[in-house]
């Protein structure tokens, strides 16, 4: 794969995000008790950001998935983030998409120790995507938004994704989030590191 | 993606594989009663096969997995196929193989309406592979146990495949076969076509 200037191609970190929700205040409360403050049960890579000892039960149409872990901290609008795999368990069909963007998402019933919570929407599979800080993004030459290619060279799945988004922030660390589908056709497990490369020809051709 | 000659690329048919399992009539004469002729659900694509009105139920140390499909007709060897994503919530790590290559694979237990069984190997997770007639291989200039790349267009989720391993027989027709979290990763559905390519400088290096 050809591959340009730009400081590109270069090792980064990467990790497997598991199906997790995030959750506002409102909803913790209906799940758990008015007030419920959240327990960090371990601090994530993403500075701030950690896995709850709290999880809850997601109730699809066809199935319903326990201990789906909460990642906090609470947040202003509620977000639950499956695999493909998982939408096709529980029966729900949602859309690729930007941590975020919620606009026409399918919503979920979600079930904790006190109570249960319907929202409109908010389920999504997460556009892979690559979080890094705005010297990391100088560093490679890479713009927030823009879409960059990343080859994993594991053995007997080597391949490589197209459409990775890179997300600048303040707040973010440099690293390439898969989901639990991507990170198994890939053949990669967390913590290993990936080749993130200039996106080819093929990859950078309009979707269809 | 450079790609040579060869009368690549080219567009092939592609299908997304469930877990299934592949059974001997010694097993499902234990699961379904002595003597027990499986009833065809419906034809697959390959010649001659097909899936069963029968399922069987996984029993891994951590999770049980029900109506998981038996593709006959009944072969030599047991021989169950899962996505690493069902061997994460069964509880088992089956490497990637070749479909028949089941030594040092790990056992399971299965179970049926009549009885359970249990087999000492032969759980894996399918290596891509690319069905292909005699023919097709000449036209395409390919030879069997050769690894070549697929390229996807999918929205949002483009990406290469490499160690796509060529499969020839004179029982075969033309088609990629994925599991679902490889079909997932891609934005694949089943009867999609994806793009055959040379292997690329990057996807053909020795795996690490």
């Amino acid at each position: 794969m050809a591959v340009m200037s730009r400081n590109l191609p270069a090792l980064i970190p990467m990790a497997i995000s598991v199906r997790h929700v995030h959750l506002t205040q409102a909803t913790i409360d209906r799940l758990f008790g008015s007030g419920h403050v959240l327990h960090v049960h371990a601090p994530l890579s993403q500075p701030g950001q950690y896995a709850a000892e709290e999880t809850v039960t997601l109730v699809g149409p066809r199935a319903r998935l326990s201990h789906v872990r909460i990642v906090g901290p609470p947040r202003s609008a509620d977000q639950v983030e499956l695999s493909q795999t998982d939408e096709m368990e529980l029966g729900i069909a949602a859309p690729v998409r930007e941590s975020g963007d919620l606009a026409q998402t399918p919503g979920i019933t979600l079930e904790g120790p006190k109570g249960r919570a319907t929202i409109e929407h908010g389920v999504i599979c997460a556009l892979r995507h690559i979080h890094m800080s705005p010297v990391d993004a100088d560093v490679l030459g890479l713009k927030d938004k823009e879409r960059v290619a990343v080859a994993v060279t594991s053995r007997d799945r080597r391949l490589i994704f197209g459409d990775v988004i890179v997300r600048v922030s303040a707040d973010y660390r440099l690293e390439l989030h898969l989901d639990t589908d991507e990170g198994n056709a890939a053949g990669l497990h967390s913590g290993e590191e990936v080749l993130l490369a200039e996106i080819s020809s093929s990859l950078g051709r309009s979707s269809g």
